[in-house]
């Protein structure tokens, strides 16, 4: 039987090597006044964004540009929304990381509003926003939060109160994404692997969800089968080989749309604090839960008896993907499930994952983040013991 | 390696047994100026159309009604339109089979246009449509076309000289698609048969076609995974079982999804010009034409050698997907291809699908029909002898 299930639109996608030159024809399509956002420096650094800028000028594109350096704060959106409101813009791209096509869909929605992204923020303000935007194409250099694809921008302020909190609605999915593996190739080694490990985890948070559907488990399942074959490679000896970013890319773009229609699990409900009250990179912070949380919802689930049956089976079904099978054996559902485990756990140590130890987080920490974690869409209900457990083993 | 591919929007879904119910607390949204397209009689004979205009009328929604029977000509949209042009209509809701979807899509389209349907159909008119549309709520009550998730609406001039021709843009993908399969309940065996061919074939045809991505991959075998362990259920004792009809009509969704992005093969390419020349319902020329064009298209695989492996294995995996099988061996690919067939003619077989000679066509019009067919994205090149013998076969 199929649940009920909803699903929000998902971007006009173009994908493919090479495929950010159609981003040319498409913005006269919207006049001629579109403010990038890009990042610190690596766009620079890699010689993209002169190319980019090169192609504007033959095609007589006028343009502004704001960088975002980190993940972007209420503040930075706020100066630059201020700086933008009345200048009349009618696109806007962002191209980088998370942190940028976040910030770039932040910035369209907030130029329709006069006040604060912080009153909009869940958790946080108490207004909520309409979805009115500016037209918006959102173009990833790294192959991690999807976030060219999801319905919500993470704003970050980091400190003792700290927070890592979203702007949300279905019409703030961008209206475009061009996912160009090219523009992947750059990315190093150790942001590849957090970025990678990140979007897988949305990947298998979602397919494990309490709200996945055939439609996401459809997806979310295509995307690990890519992103499995081709991530040990694509950071490391294949970092320029751009099949494996493509299929890493593929991935990751998947993973957003599935997290916005199946939700997510406690690994993300762990990263919000994690990432609120300490400067460490989120894909750092899925990576190095992956495979600890997964273990522990294989474990509750095993003692849930037949309840727990269809979560042991799905996790299985990835287990059995991830050594090339496609089929799973009802007398080897826990076989595979610890073969996940193993899987995940030998990614974690081969990306060199770090822990989270060495980014100044200790155990006296702990009760304080698991106190602001969220279950999210968790397949099994967790005790505070539980999670616990599971920080303190990668500290 | 991934090939580049282009994935246009989706609808925002709304997916369950009555679902329906959310659709009074949206059209307040859009104002309260609604006009619902429905069929001939099949929604008020089942008693829906009654409780829809009461909810409508608990609502306080005021509402406008047009009826199309059978297939939308040029001249039924032109008329409809001129009637409400300037009655600033802010929402359409088409409720019924594909035409009365495809009916409600066109309708929303051409309200900003000032001239005639005709000017903007593929192959007939000279102009393009450039997308600009009244929001538009499609809500299917068969499992068939997937009109509901594409972005073409298909008009037909039926005759000596008739068609059956797309309007279409990207932006003309309903706003949103309320797949509700209690509201597929009603439908008769024959239709619920004919439509089930048509939907099943549309997701096969995607799945194999050369324009195929991982993503519409894994979309059409999710959609025929539930479509294969149905059909033959839903279309007799099953027929009031709703969660039979709702894995029907999640394929058929997925197949207007898969349509959208994937494209179609020889069977729609053959379907256009036997749907203009003849009376015969759109579904029994796909469920008549399905085993044996697939038959065809495997034959030339074969013969392809290499070239045609990856087209036979994909062939296979749908093989072995129909009798439960989720992996193919390299040794099994033939044998799975066989089975594929197999399948197909026990279902036109047990679905009790009419051959052509039903609706009166004959051996001397097969070759006006094969001159006006398309190939589409048929996965493989056929000449117009292999043409001519699936249609012979079916006769």
């Amino acid at each position: 039987m199929i649940p009920p299930f909803s699903f929000a639109r998902i971007p006009h996608i173009l994908f493919g090597a090479g495929k950010l030159i159609e981003l040319y024809d498409f913005i006269p399509k919207f006049g001629n006044n579109v403010l990038f956002v890009i990042g610190g420096s690596s766009l620079k650094q890699s010689g993209n964004w002169n190319k980019i800028t090169s192609n504007l000028e033959n095609k007589s594109i006028n343009f502004s540009l704001v960088s975002i350096s980190g993940e972007p704060s209420p503040t930075v959106i706020d100066e630059i929304v201020a700086k933008f409101r009345n200048k009349n813009l009618k696109l806007i791209v962002g191209i980088g990381g998370g942190s940028v096509t976040d910030a770039g869909k932040a910035i369209s929605a907030m130029l329709t509003k006069d006040d604060s992204i912080k009153n909009y923020l869940e958790g946080i303000g108490t207004k909520i926003h309409d979805g009115k935007k500016i037209h918006y194409i959102a173009i990833p250099t790294t192959s991690g939060t999807g976030s060219e694809a999801t319905k919500n921008a993470v704003i970050s302020e980091i400190g003792p109160d700290g927070f890592k909190k979203s702007l949300r609605h279905d019409n703030l999915i961008p209206n475009m994404a061009i996912i160009d593996p090219e523009l992947m190739i750059s990315c190093p080694p150790s942001v590849s692997a957090a970025c990678g490990m990140d979007a897988f985890t949305q990947l298998l948070e979602a397919y494990v969800s309490s709200k996945a559907s055939p439609i996401t488990d459809a997806l979310a399942y295509s995307g690990m089968k890519f992103m499995s074959e081709n991530i040990l490679l694509a950071c490391s000896t294949g970092a320029s080989d751009v099949n494996a970013r493509g299929a890493m890319a593929y991935g990751s773009l998947l993973s957003g749309i599935v997290l916005a229609n199946a939700g997510l699990g406690i690994i993300h409900g762990l990263a919000s604090p994690i990432g609120g009250f300490f400067k460490i990179p989120h894909g750092v912070v899925c990576g190095t839960l992956l495979a600890e949380a997964t273990k522990v919802n294989i474990e509750i689930l095993q003692k849930q008896g037949l309840e727990g049956k269809l979560g042991l089976k799905k996790h299985a079904q990835i287990g059995a993907l991830l050594t090339g099978e496609h089929h799973v054996e009802a007398n080897k559902i826990l076989d595979y499930c610890y073969t996940l485990i193993e899987v995940l756990e030998n990614w974690t140590e081969n990306l060199k994952i770090d822990r989270l130890g060495k980014y100044g987080i200790e155990e006296k920490d702990i009760d304080k983040i698991v106190e602001s974690a969220g279950l999210k869409n968790n397949p099994v209900k967790l005790n505070k013991e539980s999670i616990k457990n599971i920080l303190l083993k990668r500290l």
